[in-house]
C-alpha cells in the first residue's frame, strides 16, 4: 500500500521516521517524489492546494495530520466515496485544555490591563472576578472541548457547553439553536472548538458578542473563519467584549501591520494553542493504515455531510 | 473593648460596615480620630508605621488586614506580650492559586515570548512544554501553598513543597537545608509563599538561580524582599531564568523608570495576587474579637519568635 504526503509545515523524514517505527514496510513518499499517481493509495495531508487530489485516481483514503479537515473538505476535486480521516486527539487535548485554562485565568485575573498598565508603567490595581462567579461555554465539547471543561471545573469555573447534537459530558451540554442562545447568554467566557463548516464559518459575530454578558471574553482555537473580525474590533472597542484570546486568523501568517498585532484588549498565538505531536498522531495513523489495509473500520472518520 | 484601625490601602468605613454587621456592638475608630489611647484594645491594621503601637499602652491583640505581619513584627514599639494576628484564608486561597497557576501556564506555554512576538508582529512558533513533564516547587506550603498545589496537581504539573517544618500534605514536602536543596534543584518553575522573617529575606537569589534546572520561571507572591533582583537580572539576562512573574516589590508602588517594568521576560502585576476579600476577612476578624473579648483561644496567632 503506497501512500503520498503533503505538508509545507511537517517535516517529511520527521514524520516518515516515527510511521516508519510502527510500520517497518511503510510505503510513502513525499509529493514532489516522481511516483506512478495510479498507484497512490492514501494521502496524508496538510493544507494540499486545491485540485491536489485529482491526481491520484485510485486514492481510498485521505488522512490529516491534525484535527482540522477543513483543508481536505473544501477542495472539489475530492471524490465523496473517499473516506476523509482526522486525528482525534494526539496530545492535542492536554494542549488545547491549558490554553484554554490559560486564557480563562488571563481574563478573571485582568491580565490584559495589568500587561497593558506595565507597558505605560502604571500602578493600579484592578477588580478581579472570581472563578467560581464565572461561567465558561465551550462551542464544540468534543475531545479537545471536554478535556478542557475538566481543567476549567478543577479551576472553580462553571462550564456549559454547545454541541449539534446532544453528547455524553460531564458537565451541561446544550444542543440545537435554543441551546446555542442559552449558552451564549450565559457565558462569560467563550470558547470556540467548533470544526469549520458551512454553518459555522462566522458563527463569532455581533450577535453573538451582544447576548454574551458585559465585559465578555473570547478564546478561538479553532479556525480563523469562525470569527468576523469587524465584529470583534467594535465588541472591543464598545466594552461588550473585554478581550480575546486568538490563536487562528483567516490569513496565516497574521499580515503586518494588521489591527490584532497592536490592539491592547487582545493576545495572540501563532495557531499553536493544539501542535500535533507527531509521535501521538503517528500511533493513530498507523493504526488507521494498518485498518484500511486489513480492511477493518477506521477511527476518526468524518461525516462528509456534517463536515466533522 | 475598643479598636483602633490603621490602613492607607483599606477604606475604614468599608471595614467598618461588614465588621459591625457580624459585631453589633463594634467599637472601632479610625487612627485619625480622637480618641483615649489608654481605652484601646486591640489595632486593626496594615502597614502601619514605625512607632504606631507605643501610642496605645493597653493593647491585648494587633490583627492584620492581610496574611502578612511582617509590617507588624517590625515595629520594635510592640511588646512581645501582645498577641500578633494573622488571617489565614480570607479568599486568599483560591486567588493566590489561580494566580500560581496563570503563572505556571504562562511559562510552559511560552506566553512571556509570544507577548514579546506580538509586540514585535513576529509570527512564529516556539517548543512548548507539557505540564506532566514540569515540576513546580512551592517554599511556603501553607493554606495558600497548598490550594495552589492542588490547582497545578489538577493540570497535570508535578508539585513538590519545601517548608520549614514537616507538614501534612498531598504532595511531597521536604524540609530543613538539605530539602532547600532538592526541591530547587527539581523546580522548573519555583514558587514563593514563604512568610518574610530574618531567614527568608533574600532567600530567591542567584544561588538559588543556578541551581534550579535550565530555563526556569520564578513567581513571587510573596514579598518584595524575599527576591535579590540584582541576582534575578543576572538570571534573566544570562538565560538562567526564562521568565518571572512578580506580584510583589521592595518598594510599591514600583518606581518609575524601573528596569523590572519594560524587561521582556517579566510579567508584573501590582500587589494583587491575593487580594483581601473584605468580608471573608471580616468573619476571621470578628471571631477573634469575640475570642478576645470573652477569653477564648485566638485563631492565626504567629509565633514571634518564628515570624509567622
Amino acid at each position: 500500500m503506497r501512500g503520498v504526503f503533503y505538508s509545507q509545515s511537517g517535516d517529511f523524514l520527521h514524520w516518515h521516521t516515527h510511521l516508519s517505527a510502527r510500520l517497518p514496510n511503510l510505503d510513502l513518499e513525499d509529493h514532489q517524489h516522481t511516483m506512478d499517481p495510479e498507484a497512490v493509495d492514501y494521502a496524508l495531508v496538510w493544507n494540499a492546494p486545491p485540485g491536489f487530489y485529482q491526481q491520484y485516481p485510485n486514492l481510498r483514503a485521505v488522512l490529516s495530520m491534525a484535527a482540522g479537515v477543513d483543508h481536505i473538505l473544501s477542495d472539489p476535486s475530492l471524490p465523496d466515496s473517499v473516506p476523509v480521516l482526522r486525528l482525534t486527539d494526539a496530545g492535542m487535548a492536554d494542549q488545547i485544555a491549558e490554553y484554554v485554562a490559560l486564557g480563562a485565568l488571563v481574563h478573571i485575573r485582568g491580565m490584559l490591563g495589568y500587561l497593558d498598565q506595565q507597558r505605560r508603567q502604571i500602578w493600579q490595581s484592578n477588580e478581579n472576578r472570581q472563578a467560581q462567579a464565572t461561567t465558561v461555554g465551550i462551542l464544540g465539547p468534543g475531545t479537545l472541548g471536554r478535556r478542557a471543561a475538566e481543567r476549567l471545573i478543577a479551576l472553580g469555573f462553571h462550564v456549559l457547553g454547545w454541541a449539534r447534537q446532544p453528547r455524553l459530558a460531564s458537565f451541561e451540554v446544550h444542543t440545537g439553536p435554543g441551546g446555542f442562545e442559552r449558552v451564549v447568554e450565559q457565558s462569560d467566557i467563550l470558547v470556540c472548538l467548533l470544526p469549520l463548516t458551512k454553518e459555522t464559518r462566522g458563527v463569532l459575530n455581533a450577535r453573538v458578542f451582544e447576548r454574551m454578558p458585559p465585559n465578555g471574553f473570547l478564546i478561538n482555537c479553532a479556525r480563523g473563519a469562525h470569527l468576523v473580525l469587524d465584529d470583534l474590533r467594535s465588541a472591543l472597542n464598545s466594552g461588550q467584549l473585554q478581550g480575546a484570546l486568538l490563536d487562528v486568523f483567516p490569513e496565516e501568517p497574521l499580515p503586518d501591520g494588521h489591527w490584532l498585532w497592536s490592539h491592547p484588549q487582545v493576545m495572540i498565538t501563532p495557531h499553536v494553542a493544539a501542535r500535533t505531536m507527531v509521535d501521538d498522531a503517528c500511533r493513530q495513523i498507523a493504526d488507521n493504515l494498518v485498518n484500511l489495509a486489513m480492511g477493518h473500520n477506521l477511527t476518526g472518520q468524518v461525516e462528509r455531510t456534517k463536515g466533522y
